[in-house]
């Protein structure tokens, strides 16, 4: 079931520790199949180097395992309710990347300071509010995605503009058309959260881009008057 | 004697240069064989790519060496004190890796700041007192065991609850049921001083976590009702 | 057409990942060939491990391409500006190095605090002027060579000195005599940005260095009276 | 001529670039012959990978090249003043690493913070005073030498002892009984300006470490009482 979904799935876990995004097991991808309403994710808690494309494990939308020996990863029903409401995404990544968790950690948004920032995120990543006692203590990951959604909303934000968010006190999650823009997206959050600290240090200034150079370079590369890259 | 465990305490000590938590020699770990009292060391400041597994010590619980023609390293009587005193660990890992160091330096606890915290440690790792003139002249290092065990009892900290502490002025030993624990704990220190660092750069907001965070998380994956990871 | 060249400008872009200047395909090294007024630059979003010596792109002084199947950098007019305007330039450098890059975002000059400076520019490296509304919506990445340019008239400073400029909000670009001097001076102003920074952070004192050693270190590497290296 | 000396130091110099000690080509090693009055040390901007042992350069005390076809590094006066001058040295490292380049600009002494630094260097690695104008306009590599003696000289502190020296506005130089105890000292420095800087952003007390830790450490290390390591 799903076996080409599971080896994509697999090749795009295995980026993570390659790209320096993941500790031990600490990060997990999953891809969706619309028509099918099922997502294929990474068990919980597997080592990298031990992880073949079977492990993967084939959930639903209520974040149910329907397929796979193994327990899915202790994120699925974050990554499920954000399928059922992200209707246009196809991927997500979670991981505990440093930089990017220092700015969830210390509750400070990701300003779009530059060039590197405005390529891929049109405007401020943002750090989501802590959930409350009554959210943790019951279906906790479920309302991790609740929390993740209620942020885009309140804040006006399109989540594929900006397809990232820093859940307060944990860390970063980003997601996309695909797996594979998903991974690139939790790169790029991880190289501009590393900037932006370190902008941070050297100027208390207020240094974030014009709203013109923002429109500038998000759409140099997105939408259909993108000019970089090839056809 | 013990050659099974000098195996396993040479494959543990091995981890430390490849996950980047020792330069040189600085770094050390043991575990212990609690029927027969007997603990297996690293031998003292020898290189880790000529260590081999026959060149470990194997020692007793007052840190001296009952067999291996090397001396054990200038840590023993540390891990001696520790194997006596905290009943339930089976292994101890003691570096300088530089994040830990610098909290230890500064003489500041590792705060729990996020859910990376919390889901190894269940509270602040604390730092030591720092030894006195006297406890350093005689017994140095039978002495930082004291401080060690001291530090726990004074702060009400249960060791097994955050197995790891920061020597003041010196550096991080952590400890666990297994010595395999004690070096994923070293590394997860490592890793959250880090991002620990960054986040108290970035805001001078206090930003621990509340309780019912730190229990969610810590009891995630320890315990009864532990739900990460596969059966 | 151009044969060698495009293969120097191959061999040359491959060293920006080697010497971890840049992330995915977020850089681009042209060279020119002045007596046909043509230079050769990376193709646009084309993956390091993928780009073959024949896949660059040749380029008229109007930033045009003259030859090759893929679309150049999006950053081709700013070379070719700067090739018109900066006549002694073989080669030219952009990248997203992040140290670079934060002083870019920060809107601050990188200033020359030290030996490792001045053996290569002999100045602080200027950050650029912020381009306007105008200048960011018609032909933006023209208008980046002009704003550069603009830089080094206003503020006096010789190109060939100072072979380097952190567009403001965006990141550097380098230049040298030929495209592997501009290459080495990308390097360079990445490790100085990482000293300097650290160096900002430990005092608040002024502490650039006084012009006679400038001179010193900066003549010790350039010019007729250089004593550095090999005949 | 002095061949087996010219290996070691060709080895001894190939370690830097290991070590992550330099970029390029800067940095170099020398090491002594006490009995011939002559040492033995890098050619002058030679690459790493291009370097044969049969390139190491032959010089006598007054830094004049007696052996070779190839320059000495630039900075061969500087060793030179050196082995006249400290007549317990067996080597000599130049490098610009990074952290301690930062102290180096910033003009602060590299304090003694912890164990780690006490196990190597008996106090703070002292930054020398700046050279003069006329220091650095005649004989400017010579006076180096002269200022890091001096240095030593009006603090009182025993070269052996501290075997380090950070030159103000340019970067470190340390020694040591042989080149390779000089190498290991530089990797040291580098690591103990990594922690020290994250420990002076951490906190702004005083946390130096007393003179009784300083003893106890460095001379379980150093001396007849050492008992670090085995016989």
């Amino acid at each position: 079931m799903l076996e080409d979904l599971k080896k994509y799935v697999y090749e795009q876990n295995m980026r993570l520790p390659k790209l320096n995004l993941v500790n031990f097991t600490w990060g997990n991808v999953s891809a969706v199949d619309r028509n099918k309403e099922l997502f294929v994710i990474k068990p919980s808690g597997v080592d990298y180097n031990k992880m073949k494309p079977d492990d993967m494990v084939v959930c639903d939308f209520d974040g149910k395992a329907v397929e796979g020996d193994l327990n899915p990863s202790s994120d699925t029903p974050t990554h499920a309710y954000l399928y059922k409401h992200f209707k246009k995404i196809g991927g997500i990544v979670h991981t505990h990347s440093p930089w990017a968790v220092s700015f969830a950690q210390a509750g400070i948004d990701v300003p779009a300071l530059g060039t590197t920032h405005a390529d891929t995120f049109y405007g401020s990543v943002p750090v989501s509010d802590a959930l409350t006692k009554k959210e943790i203590e019951s279906a906790y990951e479920y309302n991790t995605g609740v929390v993740i959604s209620r942020t885009f909303k309140e804040r006006n934000i399109d989540y594929m503009d900006v397809p990232a968010v820093l859940v307060r006190q944990h860390g970063p999650f980003t997601w996309g058309e695909t797996a594979d823009k998903a991974v690139y997206n939790a790169k790029v959050l991880e190289i501009v959260s590393e900037m932006d600290y370190h902008t941070l240090q050297l100027t208390r200034k207020s240094c974030e881009v014009p709203q013109f150079l923002l429109d500038k370079h998000y759409y140099r590369k997105h939408g259909r008057n993108a000019y970089y890259g090839q056809k």
